[in-house]
């Protein structure tokens, strides 16, 4: 079900300085950064590698304000990692077939992710503690 | 320099009853089990996609005791993604140019880890509180 480890995500403070980091210490290249107003962040993809069967990326989250799920994070954890986010090809099928086996669905239904990907987040707490984010990309 | 995200380290109490989820929920297979007594871990790697170029894995690690990183991990907060490592060619290389930038380094040279691989760990405090791990796969 899941082809390939999309992107971890990773709350940060300052995005700009942390993009400037990523570009300098491990030589990553930005794919893209947007703002998405409905989950409250600016964000940055940083592409991994360079893979025909798809790319990995980075993705870092810098919040919009205090009272976003990323500003919460950021208050209780500190900077680190947020959540994974797993490539499938069809994220309706996949979220039907999880739901099934008792993992309650933070989305129900796809919603717009980085890039034009269809995104869908499961409950950390059914996860073994880890929020996952199944990623079906644009364009397939 | 980061060719691929090799895997997500995943902390968790039990190893068992994690990778049973992991294959009935995801439908990942095993590549791997084994202890690492060095770093006071018991750990799978479940194979995510089937790639050409190299896989991408989920790494989940039971501590062997609470005086453990993992075990002390656990403790402070709880089960959920404890790293992040990325495939690199050359690590001591890597290691070199991650150093020079002033990263410090928690192994300045590699040692063993899963499945034959050399690795080494970045400090999480100047990685934007990311524990982060290079991972020279076995026979490259």
């Amino acid at each position: 079900m899941l082809s390939r480890i999309d992107h971890v995500g990773i709350a940060c403070r300052d995005l700009d300085a942390k993009i400037a980091f990523y570009e300098s210490t491990f030589g990553l290249t930005v794919a893209s950064i947007e703002v998405n107003e409905a989950q409250g962040v600016r964000e940055a993809m940083l592409q991994v590698g360079n893979d025909a069967a798809g790319s990995s990326y980075v993705q870092l989250l810098e919040p919009l304000g205090p009272d976003t799920p990323v500003g919460r994070f950021l208050e209780r954890r500190g900077e680190g990692m947020h959540h994974v986010g797993y490539a499938v090809a069809d994220i309706t099928a996949a979220l039907t077939s999880i739901g099934a086996v008792g993992v309650r669905l933070i989305d129900a239904r796809p919603r717009h992710g980085s890039m034009g990907a269809s995104i869908a987040f499961l409950h950390p707490a059914d996860v073994g503690g880890v929020l996952t984010e199944l990623v079906q990309p644009a364009g397939r």
